[in-house]
């Protein structure tokens, strides 16, 4: 008997009558011997409605008073739900994070959890019942009513699948799956079967769409098996696993873009110690979140300072370094908006020399110029002109055979 | 200084516009320097939606499920309230039923308070916070949230008020206050300013319109100063308090009527031991609710009784009757479904006769037939054809002088 903790969000049960829908599905896996606890988000469009009235009332809505606002929206799909898998003759019971005791810190709207007690969801599923709980909702060692914030009914999935050592964590979603890169701009975009938990980190502005970063951290932390699919087919969508699990690795995972940053540079700063920090801790103070950093090193104790931030910040960031690069005796700030990052992703590259170079050699030879270049162990990033970004996603995702399933990678073929 | 609960029901918070407004009122009270609890009922129209809802999934919602749901309507309520007072610049703080701990029975829909820990709520107060306080709501002892049926939020509000010894508990409606009859059918009527608990709980078919009989219970057990008062004007309204209290007390404080009960009657009853459980356990059995019974002997030890119930239930009382009495050799079985329940109510008629008398006067002068009677120490009500109810209303409002401000009793006037 497997335990399997699934999650379904606010447009699977944006209507009474998709949340009869969701319990028939729901019921299928209960009937096929599963132990069965599912967490929902709220009906789309009321978290929204709520929010509404929050701001007709306060112009900035106290956080502790929002929390207590928007947890009434899962709480109303849980009772429905519950009400639902009765009305179809199966017992059943519905939670809210306070009764589950999901503790978490007291930091309202983004709440992280601190511990999940799960003595009364055994309890009740050791009852046979069908356990549903409200996604996306806590409660401080005070007993206030917290939200996780973004994503935060995927985290409350994830969490209670690691606190009860679930077989499986699914989440449905409106796509069947994690694909090799955006379908919309590259028709031979292919749903990936099985993914490492790292791609799919590093995937995340790919992802993101489908599955909240904060629930894949987890998921790798507690080692909780994933399964992003649809909630409207009965395919299997992208599992998210351990690395070792993946038996046939593909160099090249997925190809992903993001067209949200926009580049600067400083030139000729005087190479000190702490000229760094005297550039970057000014902009963190004023908040904006710097992406990534390049340094050349020029002749004569001089070098240039290149960075990405997000596009909305980039003029703030601009007037903010106009007089940092006085202070610093650098002598220019400029920068440019129009850039897109370009990213592949592979666990294979950690075994195999070569993929970054074969990157920029596609680019170079579709005659797309790379401004910045950062790596990790299993990523490839360049900053690129924005206008070949489509260009760019469909070359690479055919240069690495994206189209083709699963490529075993073994000293033969390489 | 002073505590004060008050309880504002879903009218007066239909709206973000009307829940600044009673924020606006209650910061009144605040500023005058008294401490300030105030409960809330869900939106106008909230519930409702709520319940279509669930019985768009189940046809006889589950009733633990059903709580769950509800409570999320005082949720928005008090947490969009708190915001507002914070708006304004007042500290505020919402609580649930198990925030605070409103500990309850586990009968769900209709569960009743058996507990209320102040700490937290003390707390807040101390600290200059205005709290507010879900209505209708508690929490059982396992944890399970529950609701307290109608009148639930008048119901919290009392029971906070007797719990925190409150000053005085305001209940706001959308009238004036208490009236001494119907103002629709008696242009006379007039506004009671102090009315005692116990002719409260007897006007109860009256003043249910306003105030919840079980919370007139409750304030009369602990004491708790009740005043009924408009949402929409500063006027003062009904005060429900001790009788000692009302220094100037009314022979008859009200005149109420009651048109939705029929009469049946089983002529020529053998009067045995037994014979009465015989007729009425199989109808309480059946859920009926019997009002006045009256039994007048016969010679021959015969016997006839006259009852009344709920309208809505006299065809199926009839049809159990006429199989009851065959088996207790009864003569006949008859009624009548175009009857009204007149009463005049008032703790004068404790110490002074001849009230029930003037009344029968009253009532006979206008030519209207008494077909039954029956008197408790502070009421006196009387079964009549339907179509007289105005006519005796208005004759028994006249009589009495209930038009007139306040008469002392005195020896010298009576």
């Amino acid at each position: 008997m497997a335990l399997i903790v699934q999650k379904f969000g606010g447009t699977s049960v944006g209507s009474t009558d998709k949340i009869k829908a969701v319990a028939r599905r729901v019921i299928k896996n209960h009937q096929q011997g599963n132990q069965m606890v599912v967490v929902l988000s709220a009906m789309s469009g009321d978290t929204d409605r709520l929010v509404g009235m929050a701001h007709d009332i306060q112009t900035i809505p106290d956080l502790r008073e929002m929390d207590m606002l928007l947890a009434t929206g899962e709480q109303v799909t849980i009772s429905l739900f519950a009400m639902a898998l009765k009305e179809a003759g199966y017992d059943a019971v519905s939670l809210l994070g306070d009764q589950v005791r999901i503790e978490t810190t007291e930091m309202h709207t983004k709440a992280r959890i601190k511990s999940i007690d799960t003595t009364l969801i055994r309890k009740h599923l050791d009852e046979g019942k069908i356990v549903t709980i409200a996604g996306f909702q806590g409660v401080t060692e005070e007993g206030d009513i917290t939200t996780l914030g973004r994503g935060g009914s995927d985290t409350t999935a994830v969490a209670l699948a690691a606190a009860l050592k679930a077989n499986a964590c699914e989440i449905f979603t409106d796509v069947e799956g994690v694909y090799t890169t955006d379908p919309n701009i590259c028709s031979a975009a292919r749903k990936i079967n099985r993914i490492s938990y790292d791609e799919m980190l590093e995937l995340a502005s790919l992802g993101a769409k489908i599955l909240d970063i904060r629930s894949v951290g987890l998921a790798k932390r507690y080692n909780v098996p994933l399964h992003v699919r649809s909630t409207f087919s009965e395919n299997e969508g992208t599992w998210v696993v351990e690395e070792d699990k993946i038996m046939e690795s593909m160099l090249v995972s997925g190809v992903t873009y993001n067209k949200n940053e926009a580049r600067i540079t400083i030139t000729k700063v005087p190479d000190q110690p702490g000229v760094a920090a005297k550039i970057f801790l000014p902009i963190s103070d004023a908040g904006i979140v710097v992406d990534m950093i390049i340094q050349n090193t020029r002749a004569g104790d001089l070098t240039d300072m290149t960075f990405t931030v997000i596009r909305s910040d980039y003029d703030r960031a601009m007037s903010l370094l106009k007089d940092i690069s006085k202070d610093i005796n650098a002598e220019s700030v400029s920068g440019a908006q129009d850039i897109a990052k370009l990213s592949i992703v592979g666990v294979g590259m950690r075994n195999h020399s070569g993929i970054a170079s074969t990157m920029f050699h596609i680019l170079a030879k579709e005659g797309i110029n790379i401004m910045m270049i950062s790596t990790s162990e299993i990523k490839v990033s360049c900053i690129i002109e924005e206008k070949y970004t489509e260009l760019a996603v469909r070359a690479l995702h055919d240069a690495f055979a994206l189209d083709k399933d699963t490529i075993p990678v073994s000293e033969e073929t390489l």
